[in-house]
């Protein structure tokens, strides 16, 4: 039962470790505890740069001199901006109700931009003109974002500041306040420190439709799609919501205990690749310990006890707490919302799938697999 | 350097033949010039059965009965009404210029109506409200393409009609005209031959975002974006767009070669599989003939000097006229505008995308494939 006349490749389901593509963007060591941006630490780059850093750094393969990170900051300010198009479109948008649902709104506000600014092909762009449209993309999203949630709550949008940073500024847009320093500090992290993560299922399904050479919003569409997944993780309320659930520290362990009695999956915790502390989570948890408080005591008691009673439970799976775990009490202390959330993730995260996009542009090969077919054999008699 | 403990595995580039999944749903012999679905010869269903029976077989299985035929279309006729949420932002999603990108258009329209009505991830819904949201889908699909046509046009958009079928009413809806019968056989005939084609980038793409777990509208959005790509194949009007440039039968023999001189790709010809001349290319130059007039005798012209001129040029390249070739000639016979043309193809494509996304749905699993770091290797110091 042949698909074509060559052989057919058998591979690991869901293509498990199958190398898709090969990469300069970075790499994730799940045995290691170790991701990198282009050679550098994710983690340390998220100690000490900004986002506009690792954004040149992505876009460049190099981290900026002063004078090239002033240009690119002045670049990419006007350009966060919302498009008139977008911004007549919006109050629509919203009254439809899709500032309930963010990562839809956004989808419907970046394909309105695709259309109406006829973005072109990836296929038949330059490299400036694929950059220029993905660095447009990148900076409007936030704008987006924040506007449909301020309209959700019946407020007008606020107009992006060119003088806050691009984490100062996503802080002041979603909640109309200037953020403190250290809110500024401990959001810049945790965006630097999800930029990029290896190739989860929404970068590679932006590289998939990127192969086929259509426009960058394509690609992120189809990205946003994947990303709004239950089995794809990333999802920094919704461990929040465990947290909330269990309520106080006592009650931690009877919690978890019947959790994984009942076979229900533990938010915040376990990852696919990493078998150790995923350094994301270590780098929150120490973020969240520096903003401090109640709720971030609380979570590091859960934590412990979650991880000692999945030890026992579950041995030799290795199920420590992951990046959504501290996510949620970081932004939760930075003043964000929790419907912002995961829209906060999509912020950083666009940056990291444009990226791949731009690089999978210059492969220029369309990535198309195969099934094998599995029911009764054609053909059958129609009647 | 390991991406993590576990062996990986080198597949060909752009995993060509790679088994991602198995699928019930059909299959394509390239060698044998042969597709179905699920075991039904496509061109067969194409020639005897309509639009309705084929969408009930790719959901069911099987083909319906008379009566589960007459349900089936008393079911999906109301579900063609642009509900009140999308029917409102239309004029403002056409105002914006959207109606001139069909595919944005149909995605953001689609966007906004999965948000409005809170659509369940797949993850979350059962089998039955995934096969309603399915078809809610494919329903409203024609309804927006062609509202967006008509606002383009600046024409109010027509109410879809339930005593026409799916594909008499999709010319209603474009056309303003109720069709002859003989055009509505002929877009049925390409309709039903254009529903599935095995794993096509957008297929693909479609059954990675719903590996996810995500809503049905996130991975049709998805697949819509492949779609868009111009490697994916699928536009039609390009082929027509050749026919134009050649414009008199006598001049194609030294257009294809000045083409293949220049290292252009020839639009409507060859195919990532077949290796033989394409069973839709086939069937579709039949029924242009049967349409008849000057532009079908043109095509058959060009068609033959292409293809002769291809296997002298490349030989054993087997270059023959696929699906595009014809369906081109086929729509303009029958009403329809160019830029309706891909539309068009959507129309039929979203019932395979979706049966793909049910199919994948009840997998369960996530395709999360991996990439092999090339740079430089880290950790570089940062300054």
């Amino acid at each position: 039962m042949s698909i074509n006349m060559d052989q057919l490749f058998e591979v690991p389901p869901g293509l498990r470790n199958v190398v898709v593509t090969e990469t300069e963007l970075g790499d994730v060591r799940g045995d290691e505890g170790f991701y990198h941006y282009r050679q550098y630490s994710a983690v340390e780059l998220a100690r000490t740069k900004t986002v506009e850093d690792v954004w040149f750094l992505m876009l460049e393969g190099r981290l900026p001199t002063a004078e090239e990170r002033g240009r690119f900051v002045a670049e990419v300010a006007p350009l966060r901006v919302l498009p008139d198009e977008v911004r007549e479109i919006l109050p629509a948008v919203a009254a439809a109700g899709v500032a309930e649902k963010p990562l839809a709104g956004l989808r419907t506000a970046l394909s309105v931009l695709a259309a109406a600014r006829d973005l072109p092909p990836l296929w038949d762009a330059d490299p400036a003109r694929r950059k220029a449209d993905a660095m447009l993309v990148c900076a409007v999203t936030p704008t987006i974002l924040a506007a449909l949630h301020r309209l959700r709550q019946g407020e007008q949008p606020l107009e992006p500041r060119d003088d806050l940073s691009a984490a100062a500024n996503w802080l002041y847009l979603v909640t109309g306040n200037e953020p403190t320093a250290e809110q500024v500090a401990a959001i810049e992290a945790y965006l630097i420190a999800t930029v990029d993560h290896g190739f989860n299922a929404s970068t590679f399904t932006a590289r998939v439709i990127a192969s086929t050479g259509a426009d960058v919003v394509s690609a992120v569409a189809g990205a946003l799609g994947a990303f709004s997944g239950p089995l794809h993780g990333g999802a920094p309320d919704r461990a929040l919501a465990s947290l909330d659930e269990i309520g106080t520290p006592e009650r931690a362990d009877a919690w978890v205990r019947a959790k994984v009695a009942a076979g229900d999956r533990i938010m915040g915790f376990g990852h696919a690749v990493y078998r150790t502390d995923d350094p994301r989570s270590l780098m929150l948890r120490e973020i969240a310990q520096g903003l401090g408080g109640e709720l971030v005591d609380f979570a590091v008691t859960v934590e412990r006890t979650v991880v000692d009673v999945l030890a026992e439970l579950k041995p030799g799976r290795n199920l420590y707490a992951n990046v959504e775990f501290y996510a949620g009490v970081v932004m939760e202390r930075c003043g964000l919302p929790r419907s912002m959330f995961t829209p906060t993730f999509a912020v950083s995260r666009v940056i990291g799938w444009t990226a791949n996009i731009l690089e999978q542009a210059e492969d220029g090969k369309i990535i198309r697999p195969a099934a094998r077919y599995v029911g009764p054999p054609p053909p059958a008699p129609i009647d």
